[in-house]
């Protein structure tokens, strides 16, 4: 790893919560910065799904991310390029020359001395499972739009009335052959972080988490027990087949893989507790930019487990 | 964070993988290090505990760490201290002044401009738990023993005799509020890993995996997949309430929390999958240093989720 000294010039490519980051600590050393965002604004998914607050510290998203947004936005050190790509990046470490534009427009060039590449993920899209009526039943939502509830202070159904017993149901576009055979890695300690959220705001829902394994590792394990001792929270160890909409409520038929049999519970709203997937512009940059992905679509660090250095010299993973 | 120079010095304290590492990256950036390793030797719980692979990837150990120790150990830029501790930290970023010396003896001074704390973790003690017998049946050993006798390619018992039934037992010093509550993440993984290890060696053995949680986040699903598909590792989902020691096997009472009801097993062998608990020389560091714990004796990052800044200028983790 060579890092570049001060007065020269980083390429940061995506400008989420990792990219914002990592150029807030290189115009702390005096290096200047060129950002390339695809969507018309900085943020990342917390910004663009409208993130109440970041588990497991339950920090409010506005506190965390507005410093970094406007450090990036103050700074005379970088110049952001908003609803563009990187076309294409020549050259090699120390020397390389980026062209960035619109899809399909004229670009502009900058000359770049390294690039870090942080194109982050995307929520799940659950209308590829069929099984979860997601996107045709409207009371059936991702974990992603019940944030934007959250923040507003505000869960209701689709009606408009507020739901009295509501489920979440794990590992949707995760664990599962038929959509990503891996572990998201988070959506178990966010779905907790929520059913929680919403307890305080809806004194008295009765919420259902519906699992396969409880994986809050780490200190996240706290989460875990304060739902059930403090807010009230139920488990169902168990596997849905099929979500079925009664017009006014939300049938879940599965298997209860503790006690071993069927179950079947009406519910007001259910929660897709949705899986990741590679970012939105991760395959066009890893092809701009000449990145090799692994078989999921995301971007293959050049030693497994230490996730900073690409296999392209002078480019770093973030 | 604010960086030092090339030419300019930086201490790094503990010489496990993460200390090493962070050593073979200042030098190479021409930055001088100064290594403090409280014990006679380089290479943290992976050489002191043999370890034969390491998870998720299987990389043998050697093939890890032989080149950060070589590099370090053969490059002019780096002062080595063996058995040797930091007893004072003066200063302050920029221009720090290291005691370093053995225990109560004379201590040798170091001018360093930042430093990097790596003390990194120990395996938990499960004599600490007297459910599991362990440190008095001498066939229930922990995954750390464990990997002592894949490296030698020889998994025997205390007698001589090869294991024909073999248990794992998950979560010992782990998400329990008798020892440590937190999950310590990795000894799925591991645990997981070594079974299919002993399977290559003795294919006739029968291996149980008594589990909580299967916590195989991320990319380590696969390792689950492939333990039970190519490996025929059985998994129970339970809690052991005691482990006994009949003389020839080991008896193991617990709960079968799938089926609901209690199970009696007897064993030629029982591993414990034991956590982590802070490294041997977290506390003395973080006191000699000036550093905040959590409560749980790990050393505490500036901000939560960013595990590089302490609360002190000029001081990493790693």
């Amino acid at each position: 790893m060579t890092l570049p000294a001060n007065g020269q010039t980083v390429l940061v490519v995506g400008g989420g919560p990792a990219g914002l980051r990592a150029a807030v600590d290189l115009i702390g050393l005096g290096i200047k910065v060129v950002l390339v965002e695809k969507r018309h604004e900085l943020g990342g998914a917390p910004i663009r799904w409208r993130y109440k607050t970041l588990a497991p510290e339950l920090r409010p998203t506005e506190e965390v991310m507005a410093p970094l947004i406007s450090a990036i936005e103050a700074s005379p050190l970088v110049t952001i390029h908003k609803s563009s790509l990187v076309q294409r990046l020549d050259g090699q470490a120390g020397d390389f020359r980026a062209h960035i534009g619109g899809e399909g427009g004229r670009a502009t060039m900058a000359d770049v001395q390294a690039v870090v590449v942080s194109t982050g993920f995307e929520h799940f899209d659950a209308s590829r499972d069929p099984r979860y009526e997601y996107g045709r039943a409207p009371n059936v939502i991702g974990i992603h739009e019940l944030e934007g509830m959250l923040t507003d202070g505000k869960v209701v159904r689709h009606d408009g009335r507020t739901p009295k017993k509501m489920a979440f149901v794990f590992c949707v576009g995760s664990r599962d052959r038929a959509t990503n055979s891996w572990c998201c890695t988070i959506c178990c300690g966010v779905s907790i972080k929520q059913a929680m959220e919403v307890k305080e705001l809806l004194k008295d829902v009765e919420i259902y988490m519906i699992y396969i394994d409880i994986r809050t590792f780490g200190l996240w394990e706290n989460l875990y027990w304060n739902s059930m001792e403090q807010h009230g929270i139920n488990y169902i160890r168990g596997r849905v087949s099929q979500v079925f909409d009664t017009g006014s409520q939300l049938l879940i038929k599965g298997e209860d893989t503790l006690v071993r049999g069927p179950f079947e519970v009406l519910m007001d709203m259910v929660v897709l507790s949705v899986g990741v997937d590679p970012g939105e512009g991760t395959a066009q940059a890893a092809k701009a930019i000449g990145l090799a992905t692994n078989p999921f679509g995301f971007l293959q660090p050049k030693h497994p487990n230490v996730h900073f250095d690409s296999a392209r010299e002078g480019i770093y993973l973030a």
